[in-house]
C-alpha cells in the first residue's frame, strides 16, 4: 500500500514536470523568439525545440512508465502494450518533425546540417530510439515471434529504452544552451546577452533544469524494483493467470 | 564463467574509452587551443574541459565499477572500499580545480560566472558529488555508522552514483559544444566556423561522442545484477565469511 502511494506520488510528480517542460518550451518559443510558422525562417525553427522536448522527453518518459502504473497490473498486458507502442510512436512522429523542421529551416538558409556535436548526439539519440522502436514491435507486438526471442530481447529493449531519454536530455541540454548563445548576444542584435541573464534566458535554463528532473523522476520510476509488473505466474498469488504471449 | 570473460571485455572496453577521452581532450586543448597555463588567460581555461572530462567522467567512471570486478570479490571489502572513496576523492579534487580554472578566468576577464545552463547543470553535478562523497564516507567508512544506516542508504548511493555520471556527461557535451561554437565562430577571428567542421570540430566532436560511449558501458557495467559483488554469506558457497560491518 505504501509502495503504491509512494508510485502515484513519483508518477504525479512526473506528470507535472512533464506539463511545466511543455508550457515552458511553448512560452520561451511563442513569447520570446516570434512564434511559429513553416515558411523556412527562424519562426521555423522554432518548431524544433518544441517537438523535441514534447516527443523526445515528455511523451517518451511518460511511455517508458505506463507499464509501472499498479491500476494496470490486474488486467491484460496487451491493451497496455499497444498504449506504451502508441504513445511511443507519436514521440518518435514529433521527434522526426521536430528534424524535419530544422532541416529545411538549414537547407532554406544554406546552412550545413549535423556539424554541431548537439546535432551528432541528436542524431544519435533519434537513430536509436526508431530502431528501438521497430524492434519491439517486431518482437513484442507480433505474435509470430517466439517467446524466446522475447525473453532475450527484453531486458536489452528496457536498459536501452532508459538510454535513450538520457541521450534525450543530453540533446535537449546542449541544444538549449546553444539556441541562447546563438540568439543573446550583445547589444548590437537587440537583445540582452546571455551573461546578464535577462529573463528569456531565466526561462529556459530553467526549462532545461526542469527536463533534467523530468529524466531523473522517469529514471528512477524505472529503477524501482518493487514498482515492476509482477511477471505472470500460475500460483495462488492475487494476480490472474496470463497467457505467455502477453509477457 | 562466460560471465567474467564478458565483464572483463565490458571493463576493457571502458578503460579504452577512458584513456581516449584523456588523450583527445588533452590533445585538443593542447594542439587547437594554445595549451595551457594559469595565468588568466585563455590558457587557463583550457584546464576546465581537461579536469571535468578527467575527473567528473573518466576517474568518477572508473571508481564506480571498482566492486564490479570479480577478482576483488574473494578478499575483503574494506581495501576496495577506500579505492572506491581514494579514486572519487581525487575525482571530486579534479572536479573543484576544474571549476577553479574556469571561476578565476572568469573573474580575471570580468565575465559573469554561472549563467549557462551549462553551468546550472554543472555545478548542480558537482554539488551532488561532493554531496554524495561526504554522505558515502560518513555512512559507508566511518566505523560509528549503525549498519541499519548502512541498509538505507545503500540503494541511494547507488543510484545516485549512476545519475551523478549522467549529469557529469549531461554537462560535458553542453560544454564542449558551447566551446566549439564561442571559439570556431568565422574567418573573422582567423578560425574556419564550426558548421564546415575544421579538424578541431571533429577531434572535439568525437570526444564528446566518446565521452557518451564512456558514459553508457559504465551504465551498462552498472546495471548488470550478475556482475554484483555477492553479498556475505554463512552457508558453504565458494565466498569467505565476511564481517557484517564490511557489507
Amino acid at each position: 500500500m505504501k509502495t503504491t502511494v509512494t508510485f502515484y506520488a513519483a508518477h504525479a510528480l512526473c506528470l507535472v514536470l512533464g506539463v511545466a517542460c511543455v508550457v515552458l518550451v511553448a512560452h520561451w518559443n511563442a513569447s520570446y523568439r516570434g512564434g511559429f510558422a513553416w515558411d523556412g525562417e527562424a519562426q521555423q525553427f522554432n518548431w524544433h525545440p518544441v517537438l523535441m522536448v514534447v516527443g523526445l522527453v515528455v511523451l517518451y518518459g511518460n511511455a517508458a512508465v505506463v507499464y509501472r502504473i499498479p491500476l494496470t497490473w490486474r488486467v491484460s498486458k496487451q491493451p497496455w502494450k499497444l498504449v506504451h507502442a502508441g504513445l511511443l510512436l507519436l514521440a518518435l512522429i514529433f521527434s522526426v518533425l521536430g528534424l524535419c523542421a530544422v532541416f529545411d529551416f538549414h537547407n532554406t538558409n544554406h546552412i550545413p546540417n549535423l556539424y554541431s556535436l548537439h546535432s551528432w548526439v541528436g542524431i544519435l539519440t533519434v537513430g536509436l530510439f526508431a530502431a528501438q522502436w521497430a524492434v519491439g514491435i517486431g518482437t513484442f507486438l507480433l505474435p509470430c515471434t517466439p517467446l524466446a526471442i522475447r525473453a532475450f530481447v527484453k531486458p536489452a529493449h528496457v536498459w536501452l529504452g532508459g538510454i535513450v531519454l538520457v541521450l534525450s536530455v543530453v540533446s535537449c541540454i546542449s541544444g538549449i544552451n546553444e539556441k541562447l548563445f546563438f540568439v543573446l548576444k550583445d547589444k548590437a542584435n537587440g537583445t540582452v546577452p546571455y551573461s546578464q541573464l535577462p529573463p528569456e534566458a531565466v526561462v529556459a535554463n530553467s526549462l532545461g533544469i526542469i527536463i533534467v528532473a523530468f529524466g531523473l523522476v522517469v529514471l528512477k520510476i524505472l529503477s524501482n524494483k518493487t514498482w515492476k509488473r509482477p511477471e505472470p505466474r500460475n500460483e495462488e498469488g492475487g494476480y490472474r493467470q496470463v497467457s505467455v504471449e502477453e509477457s
